[in-house]
């Protein structure tokens, strides 16, 4: 179940001359609620900053779209204890074109969305997941960044059948693994974590900011660097994250099968400590 | 002024869980209407086509959306000699999350907007462009089709000031010539007229087909191949089409000046005799 909010006022549709349906013009954040507040706020925020640099929207105010969040989470149905919050930032209606009107002000709608923890299986024996076809275009402008322009993760999911796989990894055109179509990938090789350098393509999710950085601060090496196909699957343990679910091991990408889940485990326990519940499983 | 429409009925606003406001999952075209009827349809309809392929969508049957477009035309006030028709075509509403549900039909809207002609000038002395600095993607899944994944576009455009020029090109990762923001462009250069591949991004224009097609059934070579910024600087002569202007010469790019349009004029003839009327002047 869905319910979308502007500045805290219920609506179900937008204007058709919106940028965001006619040329993806604009920006989202997919924000966990937990216990009423959003999870990891501050890095969802300078996630929005630097795509609203990078595609030269005005940024709303921190205080003006935190306000208007919680607007939306106590008018919405949802359990406010555990639900899920969309938050767009489209570029505003103009007049057919690329060019944006000089009139055109940005908007911002609020999406709350029911939703319920995973079960706890995956947590404790993974998940299996594939590769898919689709493959990333290289040097994009806005990668990094979660913008609308979302056609390629569309793609990519399209690939898995229902109950093929919980997850797909993409490669980009070169065959350097960038992540999941809804998550980020880490990888276990000889006692050290690596995930995929992202300057060229993909999404650098919060979660994955909070992976590194807690587990930086814990005294571990993690190291963002380019990661081939061969890679991942001869890794000793693969996990991924997401602003959800926080992190899960993969027990199987393919046809390779990882048994063993030592090192994740360690990370799901800090991730634990440092504030993501769903971790502690 | 523009107006839409869904199976001739007038409509403004769209539902904000349609698929193409989330995550530009669709794609368009935009058809010149010219004397109540709509310019190189077929090209159109291929190129849908194709693009339906590539993102997996169910194709409006011909000639229901001929229907569509011919009532929203009628329904418009726009003037039927002589105005634009948008067509978009998206993957249609569903659940939140990148995978389409089993259930997602797609949704057609027509919108028709009032357009005139360029001035008279712009055919006669040639259009000022620039080079843009945002830089396309390259290895794109959906190279050639007119997605509604547009940033890259938007972000060349919003590079060229008002009355800055009339266009803007952008280039490959790579240092390729693409295409501009709106147009596809092609070069003289002895006397053989080459035009981008477009394989790894950008959208191949109907007009574009249209060109190289006519020109061929006329005896002369065009060549698509890739084209690097220096031989674009240094050509005889540049020309730009799109499916609403047709053809206009190129008579500046940055510093860079063009003073004979020889070549360009023949080709611009030879589109006129073809029926692109905007190109005889």
């Amino acid at each position: 179940m869905s319910q979308w909010f502007r500045n805290g006022e219920p609506l179900s549709q937008v204007s058709i001359d919106d940028r965001a349906f006619q040329y993806g013009d604009g920006l989202f954040e997919t924000v966990a609620i937990r216990d009423g507040r959003p999870r990891l706020w501050n890095y969802h925020l300078e996630r929005l900053q630097l795509g609203c640099e990078k595609l030269r929207l005005p940024k709303p105010a921190d205080k003006a779209l935190r306000a208007s969040l919680d607007l939306a989470i106590r008018a919405s149905d949802a359990d406010r204890s555990h639900c899920t919050a969309k938050i767009i930032l489209s570029a505003g209606i103009s007049a057919r074109g690329y060019a944006r009107s000089a009139a055109t002000s940005g908007a911002e709608f609020v999406g709350v969305f029911s939703s319920q923890a995973l079960a706890a299986e995956h947590y404790r024996e993974g998940v299996e997941t594939m590769l898919c076809d689709t493959r990333l275009a290289m040097f994009s402008a806005t990668a990094g960044c979660k913008t609308l322009n979302r056609l390629e993760q569309v793609l990519a999911r399209l690939e898995i059948a229902p109950g093929e796989a919980f997850e797909g990894f993409t490669l980009d055109a070169d065959g350097r693994v960038i992540c999941g179509t809804m998550s980020n990938v880490f990888i276990v090789t000889a006692n050290t974590i690596a995930t995929p350098s992202l300057d060229r393509c993909g999404v650098a999710g919060v979660m994955r900011r909070h992976a590194i950085e807690t587990l930086r601060r814990t005294g571990d090496t993690v190291v963002v660097r380019d990661i081939s196909e061969s890679e991942l699957m001869h890794s000793d343990e693969v996990f991924i994250c997401n602003s959800q679910f926080g992190i899960l091991p993969v027990q199987r990408c393919g046809d390779k099968e990882w048994h063993a889940h030592t090192r994740t485990r360690s990370v799901m326990r800090a991730l634990a400590q440092s504030g993501i519940v769903e971790c502690a499983q």
